[in-house]
């Protein structure tokens, strides 16, 4: 997972979501790193109400972040 | 999905507090992009008071994004 | 719902906290939309610790927003 | 419950931990007004480690609040 | 308990870190200040995963305001 | 484990995600210092969906923190 995350900069606010989806994504990878077990999950949350909200909140908090870092994208809007 | 997300920045409060709510539910929408399984998903959290309040908890997060990005509306205050 | 959040400023701290407590609520009405329906989720929440612990956090959450919003309220006290 | 929260501003740090405790119980108090049935929930989360947990987030979510309004009692310490 | 948090400067990270560990601690002492009880309920989080990332949860909460109110112990590093 | 945080500072966004990682690691292990019972636990968050995700929540909290802390890495992008 080398170079996965140059820079926290994002051209649109758009980029700056899917940034944070993946920043949210990559710790649950670094925790369990087997693919296959990773797969075998993912009906026990992407089918449960209250698992996606919870990866909701994680996005939420990551793209806290990043819109900070990008300063709301003020100057690009 | 593209250009759902042109700006943080909104005229008003109530503008910004639905465009929380927006954020929130993009990222359901990222991990279960299935329409027909997120509609069978909804009376599981629509109707349970712990999913409620896990789902405003996500809004409330992003809220706080879009208020800041917006300098809280004080100008227009 | 038309303008129920005119500005995120408030007289005093208190006051903020009552809007944090409705921006918290707000959330909720725009998943569960149905009056009723809330109304009949209402015991499993008032008259259970942990959703009401979790309302509380989502409470804490907004109230941070509204606080920085105000200046914490300094000028005033 | 008037003027229960005149200023975010305390004189140390420790009354500011006591404020954010203090903020934790209003909203409970707020949700579920009646003091017998507050006290019949006591129990259940008083002698359960994830309620304990979960209340010692809500203050610390307020901890930041109240230490950013005195901006960290720099000046007193 | 008097005088338990004097300051939130503390010299460097790591002691930072053991205040945010603090004062996640105190608010579970202030709800059930029995320390028989605490004891008795200690294997119920100390032994299970999701009471352990709780508890993690509570301290990253208090060391983001710790950490802020060190300036991130930039003059320090 | 003297000295296992110099400093918040990392020379790129990906080093400080690691050290966020590490940083959410650390409570556990100050919370449960038993490193057999830890390795004991790992299969009960590492194959659970929900404690991925809770996991993951600790994680943003702390990268949120150290990415304020290097100004987003602002210099260096």
């Amino acid at each position: 997972m080398t170079n996965w995350l140059p820079t926290l900069i994002t051209k649109t606010p758009e980029e700056g979501y899917e940034l944070a989806v993946k920043l949210s994504r990559i710790a649950v990878k670094l925790t369990q790193p087997d693919a296959e077990m990773r797969e075998k999950l993912r009906p026990a949350y992407a089918e449960n109400a209250d698992s996606l909200i919870a990866s909701s909140q994680v996005v939420a908090t990551h793209f806290a972040t990043v819109a900070a870092a990008n300063n709301y994208w003020l100057e690009s809007s």
